[in-house]
């Protein structure tokens, strides 16, 4: 983890803790408070990233000058980073989940200056996967089995949002990134065209279509540079005089992709090049894609950019890390509009007819029927097996889970009806007895 | 530069601009095709960043030997790329400047397969602070002269678009961030109150307070965790109990915040600590900055998180990278909505009575009147002076320059009338006539 990838509170609430000697274990709790509007579910992503770091965390001497330099920290203080490791438990959800609104994704454990310190980090990474997960599975959605392919980096909001956002598309089932660090990192496949440039480099589109098929066989020629069906036209010319190697597509990258689809169809079909596919690109997101789909347009695979990088609809989560727990006893806050419970909890969800029909929030140990959805995934700071799974395992995890939503749920329309998540009653019971006390103490306890 | 943080077709099309001799020079453009509708101008940032990259970008063997695994690139390619720099020029907007649609932010002149290889990254990396760098402008507009913090690390879109945001928040005026590897890495003042979790921490809201006051003094106390106007009640009953360190604030962080600042304001007052600052967060964006402002709520400095972070409404730039000319000659697409211009470029801002009052898109050597923007940044792959400026020049010319914009374009609200770019006279007919080339060859020159 990087380890100054924090806001400067954690530190100074971490050497606060320390000074009061206030060491007792905490559990925070990492969930998102609110759905944004249009979206039913999340996909739970990023863990393995995050684990990682976390259990990788020391400091450098140069971050612990850095700190020094601010004239905030007593020298006891810094020392003690010197030998710092993170020693806590973190149980969550894993990765290629559904969750809802105020399921917590992951619980930290650990005494509560160490478990205060990954927040900054977590909700970071955690929100930006899981965001980008979930945006994706409305792209590969949309497209109903047709191969949908991540040629978003360019608009990424920068360099770790692309890669960690080409590992989080490839769990919600996108078939390929043109990222090549992000393949190089997580063994994800990579594809990639060509671009206009290299066909305006040259003083003929022909020249530039048979060149470059001769160097790559199979490969995907772009046809809108001057003119889309002139150049599907070039295209079965260069095929019918021998001159075009072996290609598996081409590009449609602007225009009305409905109408030219077709009519590159019909061309590409016409001049004995039916095997030839259609690659659709160039602004597209899922509801370009459920027209296309729905309209019949004869469109292979999908290119999809900006709109899936950014999650344009919905570029934020309202992702919170919140201290449930700290010596044993619940704790919460009762600010304005921003309710949490007290608690280390569970998810307990429930299938019918191998359908998930209802989640119940509960306190950990209440062990309600259904499958409980946090697992431990690191113990005293060591990960465990079940925190970083392949990558195959987890977009299956997901493929199926989302198959099992219900219908409105797993929709990309906004769902008439939220997916149910109840409170047990043992967890409302716990809420309403802390809201009653902090209130009749006016937070001077004991509550 | 991360030299894999490409687009996997930048390396087939390298390999194949080789493989086919075509190695003459080419200047691609950075733009931005169409402002966001919320946008009245861009503050162009980023460059700094970028061209450090450029000129340390290496292959390291693991590079080569990723791109080896492929099966797309033989040998002599993959050998090329151990002794690869970028030996090309960059002349480029400076830091801090307004700009417009079509304007160029940099053009790259080189090689033509060593042009292409920078584009994901540079679109990337320009497009993500220049995007962050506009959004805060308007947020910093909006405070008038109120100090605005960076809060929004915890929700950017990954680690380098928080750490690059805080930088660009900074260039537009921001005044501090809670993130310390942003701190170090740009040299920016860091800032921080605490969390609610401390004060849920202590049995009694009151200890909260008089533990963290003793261990930091002039710290911000966070008064929303159980009841705002309870909490700046004890804040003040411990104040002439003399058992308050002194503090510099109190954070609101939820609620309605103009009436509760006005009522915490009267409480301080009468409570003797009328120096005692009130500091706003909790959701906050320019808009809403803008009502309290003009309300007259005494608010006197802003945390900002998450809508700044993502650039909420804006999420993303039109931001493309497009080959203009390549062997002295302009090349353009005709791609539908894709309207490009032919041929490397300067534009020429014009002055009256000391604001901006037009720009020409003109070619580079066309030396009109006004303001030449862009400037000679790189040589032969080697930073200039003016490409990499200190941040606090930077911050200064954002300022200047935002102040000279015509009152209706610096407003955040949408201009009725866009600043004028016009299209000089020798640009215009260079665009027509290759135009009328292409259509008339259908792309099969010369042209």
């Amino acid at each position: 983890m990087a380890p100054l990838f924090a806001d400067l509170y954690l530190f100074t609430m971490l050497r606060a803790y320390q000074a009061l000697g206030m060491q007792e274990r905490a559990t925070f709790s990492l969930f998102v408070r609110k759905l944004p509007p249009c979206r039913n579910y999340l996909v739970a992503c990023g863990l393995a990233d995050a684990l990682a770091a976390v259990e990788s965390l020391r400091f450098a001497s140069e971050d612990i000058e850095y700190l020094s330099s601010l004239g905030l920290f007593p020298p006891p203080f810094l020392d003690s980073l010197k030998h710092f490791r993170f020693s806590g438990d973190i149980d969550a959800v894993p990765e290629g989940s559904p969750v809802f609104a105020n399921e917590p994704l992951l619980e930290v454990t650990a005494p509560i200056g160490e478990a205060q310190l990954l927040e900054t980090f977590l909700a970071n990474q955690i929100g930006l996967q899981t965001m980008l997960a979930t945006k994706a599975a409305r792209v590969v959605r949309a497209a109903q089995g047709r191969p949908v392919v991540d040629f978003g980096s360019r608009r990424a909001q920068g360099l770790d949002a692309a890669v960690k956002g080409a590992r989080a598309f490839a769990i919600a089932g996108v078939a390929a990134t043109s990222n090549l660090m992000a393949g190089r990192r997580d063994g994800l496949p990579v594809a990639g065209t060509v671009a206009h440039s290299f066909i305006e480099a040259f003083d003929s589109e022909d020249a530039a279509f048979e060149r470059f098929a001769a160097l790559y066989p199979n490969t995907i020629l772009l046809v809108d540079t001057y003119d889309t069906l002139e150049a599907v036209r070039k295209i079965v010319g260069l095929h019918r005089a021998g001159r075009l190697g072996p290609i598996r597509g081409i590009r449609l990258d602007s225009g009305d992709l409905d109408p030219l689809s077709r009519q590159a169809r019909a061309l590409l079909d016409e001049g004995g090049l039916s095997h030839v596919q259609i690659f659709a690109s160039g602004g597209l997101d899922e509801n370009r894609i459920e027209a296309l789909v729905a309209a019949g347009a004869p469109v292979d695979a999908f290119g999809i950019g900006t709109a899936m990088s950014v999650s344009r609809d919905a570029p934020d989560l309202d992702i919170v890390y919140k201290l449930t727990e700290y010596g044993g006893r619940g704790r919460m806050k009762l600010s304005a509009g921003k309710r949490t419970y007290p608690g280390r909890k569970q998810v307990f969800r429930e299938m019918r007819d191998g359908r998930y029909r209802q989640d119940t929030l509960a306190l950990r140990d209440e062990g309600l029927t259904g499958e409980p959805l946090l697992q431990p995934v690191m113990r005293d700071g060591a990960i465990l097996p079940a925190g970083i799974r392949p990558l195959g395992e987890i977009r299956r995890r997901a493929a199926e889970a989302l198959a099992r939503l219900p219908d409105p749920v797993a929709a990309n329309a906004p769902a008439a009806t939220p997916y149910p998540v109840v409170i047990s009653e043992s967890l409302g019971d716990a809420e309403r007895r802390l809201r009653e006390a902090l209130v009749r103490t006016r937070g001077e306890g004991p509550f």
